[in-house]
């Protein structure tokens, strides 16, 4: 036996994910494309996330979870590793704190230690809309002009920048939130790179737009498939936006995760599958269209739906390739989980 | 508005949690018997615990692991949290680090902000056996003077630390394990608590013994049935150690938690209940006899066997003891996951 060893875990604050490059969207929609193409070829190990939801002491409505998101990745990465991530209506109310707050543990399986503990909030922003965009590659018109979204909070935010990393011609992001000061925030933050219309209503930010993406905390459905049918694309990262007409409606539906998404009852597609009105059969998942198996678009006509509720894997190799940036680039704060181990 | 938060994380190393109180038996058994209350009245939400196992590169079988038990501790506690653990035979092999390393998150649903990260490899070792110890006050002869047990590794040290809590007037440990050098080491360690009998083989250790424990990461059964049945108390913590015919035969079956032990197709009981072997209303939950509901000792002739897997509930009452102390006597270290959150 040799001397006991006290192997390091680098913390990584905020400030320093940021610096190691977690704002760049190209490489984001990369990591997750190439999430996508392992999952595809079974080298992602991801068991369903493990989601606790509690009552809002005000609203009394589901506003606190928590969620364990485990995951493997295999192939070149070869990396364990768990999302730990925590959304309170609290936050959302005094502005304070952000609406979710992430935490992301990598971990060494030979040494069965953690080698990294960093804030997972932005890679979650970043990686939400990302998956978005890589839909969107596949599955979208990439000519479109117009984008209309709903919900300018963390995830509009990176929702915009996913849409302008995905569609070359894109020229104007109609957008509509419940509070407009968000809206006009993001179309001043923008302003030097894309136009943003803020809306009066949800109507009137998706109604003639031709590419759609919703990211909002509702509880209750509020798009009506009417006013959308039109478009070529939609991104449902929300769980609850878009009314049954419209997932039982759309040409195509995709999701990210039929496991997670058909695992939880409150979700609405788990509800629709779960009341027979929805048959499985038509729910497709994005790693197959990445993997080339399956070609859902065969008209520009069409209306995609993608669905999405997140992965951890996201999470994971993105924040596999923030730790590695960090590395090299000497970021961040040396902790250890012992100076010796008391027991061997 | 108010302006952002920056909420502080109180890291705890090894040293750190030991300086809070970690090594207290008695403390630990108390905050275990609380769980197993906590869990009869419903105050507690424990998801299954997810585990993702992976082959040892040597030995091609099952060698390293990695487990999210995410929690909710209701009642007067009020606390959300979560433990990574992860095991690996490599560590075992090179013996420079602990088998399992284990990382406790403690978190503010309010805030959904950490409050606390902490090394919880002490406290898995500590609550894993401290189980047993409630489980034997309430199923065991407390008269015993004889305990067997195998397996002289982390949770074998802190199994003799429960049993000399629990039985006050326990005369000898007889202690097998394959390595010779590891049970001598926990002779020469206690020998000014209690007599340690190194023995030979398993047989030796547990033959005779009034009250056995085995805490072994062995895969293939190695116990027999006819050398403990005349045992009162048989606390099995490792998965696989007793042959089919002690489990069947035993008078009394108690579980930590059937919702994980039955989950795990590789587990031992989950085989026998999916072959038809052993009927599921054998098998009693602790938190009912510690609730009182069921009282399954009538007799001290009985053989009582405890099978448990682990609570994450376990970890996390004992972390918020830890971080409550270390609070309190000003320890550890003081993280923030940013100095000022990028987005609201």
């Amino acid at each position: 036996m040799g001397a006991a060893k006290s192997p390091e875990i680098l913390f990584l604050k905020q400030e320093d994910v940021i610096k190691a490059g977690v704002l760049d969207m190209k490489k984001t929609i990369d990591d997750i494309e190439t999430v996508f193409k392992m999952y595809a070829a079974g080298e992602i190990d991801q068991p369903v996330k493990t989601l606790m939801e509690f009552p809002d002491p005000i609203t009394k409505d589901r506003g606190r979870l928590v969620v364990s998101m485990p995951v493997y990745l295999g192939g070149n990465i070869k990396r364990a590793g768990v999302k730990w991530a925590a959304e309170s209506l609290e936050n959302q109310r005094t502005g304070r704190l952000p609406y979710g707050i992430d935490l992301v543990i990598l971990h060494d399986l030979d040494a069965a230690h953690p080698v990294a503990i960093m804030d997972g909030t932005l890679i979650t922003a970043m990686r939400t809309s990302a998956a978005s965009g890589v839909a969107a590659k596949y599955l979208a018109n990439l000519d479109s002009k117009i984008a209309g979204m709903v919900g300018a909070g963390v995830i509009g935010r990176t929702a915009i920048e996913t849409y302008l990393a995905t569609f070359p011609k894109l020229e104007e992001v109609r957008m509509f939130d419940l509070d407009h000061s968000k809206s006009e925030g993001l179309a001043q933050e923008f302003r030097n790179r894309i136009k943003i219309r803020v809306a009066d209503d949800a109507r009137q930010a998706v109604e003639g737009a031709e590419v759609i993406a919703t990211q909002t905390t509702t509880r209750k459905h509020f798009l009506k498939r009417e006013w959308i049918k039109g478009a070529n694309f939609y991104a449902q990262m929300g769980t609850n936006e878009a009314e049954e007409a419209e997932i039982l409606g759309a040409d195509v539906l995709v999701v990210d995760d039929w496991g997670a998404i058909g695992h939880y009852a409150p979700g609405y597609l788990a509800q629709l599958v779960n009341a027979g009105t929805l048959d499985t059969s038509r729910i497709l998942e994005l790693k197959n269209i990445v993997s080339g198996k399956v070609k859902p678009r065969t008209s520009p006509n069409q209306h995609i739906l993608f669905k999405s509720m997140g992965m951890g894997s996201e999470d994971i190799i993105v924040a596999e390739r923030i730790y590695q940036t960090a590395k090299a680039m000497g970021i961040g704060q040396t902790l250890k989980l012992w100076d010796n181990p008391l027991w061997l």
